[in-house]
């Protein structure tokens, strides 16, 4: 917890709770443009080098977004195979019903992030019963993957022939 | 600077500095292990939807890593017009020679990451003369630029048939 620069007393102020946040729904509003940029039909069928369609990848980034609020706030974290990913690929799953979704948890987290008490960020836990770590690297995580997985689905766009939302347009 | 949580005289800790280099490195010996995983030619040449080879992609990465260490360190910012993404692109840039220059930047930032003033974090400046705001903002977007810019790369991967590395390991 010591580095060269900073007594251990008083760690350097690199970014504030409230910072992480917007950081994270920023994110969150630029991938949610994406989402909305693709046709209905591409969204939930194209794709490049066998991967998944995007509309997985978003569905994956909410589950993520949505339990791991939860499991910051509570120390109570679902296993990551409860996470069920698939539920939504039912029959009559749409764009509109997807964002519609994204915007719930993006209520949630809002919500949810005032109660995260200001010790959570450095404790360890077993997220998803899988993954060991500090809880702020754990947070970093998930927005590392939103951001990995939105800039495949902007090579999906672009080979579509759509022009993306501009990447640092993140309010 | 505060929040519901937090006082204003003593923030929670999200993240230490020594925490955000190790984020950063992290991520760069991984983006590393992608531009390895191309060959010659597809580093170089390939790309999808009208979009830049990675091999320029990576560059953009690098001289925003060089300069932008430089400018947190110094707050001298080089304007963004002078780094010459371009002159790489001469006759006789090679996959290795990108990745020599990789370990020097990689060896630059941890020669110069404990001269950051702890201050300096949540300080407001023009970085690179045109993106303006507090510097642990300015730092976090071009880890986020990488890591976009990256997932990219595994999508080039995958339609040539080749298994990227894997995105959780940063070690």
């Amino acid at each position: 917890m010591t580095n060269n620069t900073t007594p251990a007393t008083a760690p350097a102020l690199v970014i504030t709770p409230e910072a992480l946040l917007q950081h994270w729904q920023g994110h969150r509003q630029l991938t949610r443009r994406v989402i909305a940029a693709f046709p209905e039909n591409e969204l939930f069928r194209f794709s490049l080098g066998g991967m998944r369609p995007f509309s997985e990848m978003a569905v994956e980034m909410m589950d993520l977004a949505s339990a791991g609020i939860e499991g910051v706030v509570t120390g109570q974290w679902q296993p990551i195979s409860d996470l069920d990913h698939a539920k939504e690929k039912q029959d009559g799953f749409t764009k509109e019903a997807l964002l519609q979704r994204w915007d719930t948890v993006t209520a949630q987290i809002d919500a949810r992030w005032p109660e995260i008490a200001p010790h959570r960020f450095q404790e360890v836990e077993l997220a998803f019963g899988q993954y060991e770590g500090p809880l702020y690297s754990i947070m970093l995580y998930w927005v590392d993957n939103e951001v990995h997985h939105r800039g495949q689905g902007y090579v999906y766009l672009r080979a579509l022939g759509i022009e993306p939302p501009p990447f640092w347009d993140r309010y």
